[in-house]
């Protein structure tokens, strides 16, 4: 269901004070949405504090079951707790909840959305519409177009997961980390399991029984309810480093029909939210250093896989912040006022 | 060929101010190998450094032609360029070279040798055994036990590689990045294409016409020769990472005959070199920073893998200066004096 047409929407942002929050509004300002009321709600302890968006201070407000009347659209980015706690009540109130959690992603009655992939599916929503997790998204933006061609079968996927996608505090934690070691003190750890400075931790959301973890299963889950195809399988390893923003992921995929390089060049190119960066004898990759603060999925390091029929390597990598986050939310957003 | 038994025997070390350099002199003592004469070579520009080895000074000498009279063993760690010119040199004069670059490696007439995994190969040689390259070697000290008993058909390996992989300057960078950095002050970039410094790089070794890098092919091409089964199929992508040092990788391996995890486990726990570090509800897993200056390559993460038959993930980590390179090479001249 779009949107009733207005000229201007009353916005919500639960979690305005995270990580995510504030991409979401440097992100409405970039693209300009069209926005009437804007709101900012966190939890007690941020209530208060002035956040400025365009040229207007706002102050923000308490998260309550009363928060959201006369609210269009409820960006939601404060934890899966929040989001099933408070997102019913957004609904009641007549908005359409977008969440960044994944507290309803796998519901039956919620789509789960990559504009790129099943814009489609936007529509079909009854309040609320599931933003993905966002190794996932960066993932299947890149494999859309492959597999609109050749079909795909099976994805190995391994990422290279930044800070910021713990939160705003892992990602200090990170640089408080850098600063303290310069200075010969010690290290403080709090956000991770374990050091994050100099280390890579093969552990990101906790352990389900059959060993991967959850940010492996939601990789799993979550790309076959995107893609609306059950049948593509997906095996994924994810691991922290000590990046600031931006995930990297490398991905073999085995296809139906053969892709060659090239033809999967092509098809990158003419997808939508991707950048193909990918000249090896200029030393030109995708890097999260580079790639933090765009909107688009960069693809490199394209080549066939030499073990395998119909297999293909690549590295895709995406900010998460945006892409992976509050960029797709936005344009899930876009997409329920277009129409 | 064994080595003539002696009671002590005289060694070379050939790039003894490197970064493999140091660590080879570390594990000379830590396993009190019986040496005689203990002869330092490197470079014209570092001639003349002072050298402590137990309780002795030595005085770096410059590699030359003539720098290998009497030596039983030559270890050699300066690049390949000097490994190619020198080697033959030190065998003329009766020396066995150990080799830690990738001049001889895939060499009909120089055996491969991870002594875990082909030992038999040592005696096969002509003067020079090479060590394979120190993302290879952590990886099949893994692939061992589960190919002896399941038979490996392919291998997908995503590298999370530390910077002391690039040398000791390479890993001096990324410390001085990281105190520029917290400093404010701009990073210098000389060892490695790009910052390394909370970023990663998709990019070890040289490009080649395939689209792998010449790194992602040593994975593909040692396997099989040390292995010594031409059908391992080993795809694999190498990545740059902000670690001092410590090479990460996510393994996914495709048996003929199904390995469960508790299997898996099992051979791992009685094969040598190898310590399972598998307790995710107790957040232990191989991480870089705690298996640094360890001997043994750590195993973790191991899990049937959902979305093939015969198909199982795990995650190695070893240390790539000890396992990776000098360990190695000694480990080899132990089996060489060994007989």
């Amino acid at each position: 269901m779009a949107l009733a047409k207005k000229e201007k929407y009353n916005v919500a942002i639960v979690g305005a004070t995270g990580a995510v929050g504030q991409v979401f509004l440097d992100i409405l300002a970039e693209r300009d949405f069209p926005i009437n009321e804007l709101r900012l709600l966190a939890s007690k302890r941020s209530a208060g504090k002035k956040i400025k968006f365009k040229d207007t201070e706002y102050t923000v407000e308490e998260l309550t079951h009363d928060s959201f009347k006369g609210i269009d659209i409820a960006l939601f980015s404060a934890g899966g707790g929040r989001s099933k706690e408070f997102a019913p009540s957004a609904v009641k109130a007549g908005a359409v909840v977008i969440d960044n959690s994944s507290a309803f992603r796998m519901d039956k009655d919620v789509p789960l959305v990559v504009p790129e992939v099943n814009p489609e599916d936007a529509f079909k929503h009854n309040g609320i519409i599931a933003n993905p997790n966002c190794t996932t998204i960066i993932m299947v933006v890149a494999l859309k177009p492959l597999h609109d061609y050749g079909k795909i079968k099976r994805v190995i996927v391994s990422s290279y997961q930044s800070a910021s996608g713990a939160g705003a505090k892992a990602m200090q934690e990170l640089m408080d980390q850098a600063k303290a070691w310069s200075n010969g003190e010690p290290l403080k750890i709090e956000a991770f399991q374990h050091q994050i400075l100099f280390n890579v931790i093969p552990h990101i959301d906790v352990f389900m029984d059959n060993g991967y973890t959850r940010e492996e299963m939601k990789m799993y889950n979550e790309t076959k309810k995107i893609m609306g195809d059950d049948s593509i399988e997906v095996t994924a390893t994810c691991v922290r480093v000590p990046v600031l923003t931006a995930h990297s992921e490398a991905v073999t995929v085995e296809t139906e029909k053969k892709i060659t390089p090239d033809k999967a060049r092509e098809l990158f190119e003419q997808a939508p939210g991707i950048q193909v960066l990918d000249n090896p004898e200029k030393n030109e990759y995708p890097m999260p250093l580079f790639v933090s603060g765009k909107d688009d999925c960069y693809v490199g390091r394209i080549r066939e896989d030499i073990t395998k029929e119909n297999s293909l390597n690549f590295w895709v990598v995406g900010d998460q912040l945006r892409k992976g986050a509050a960029l797709n939310a936005i344009q899930i957003a876009e997409l329920l006022i277009s129409k």
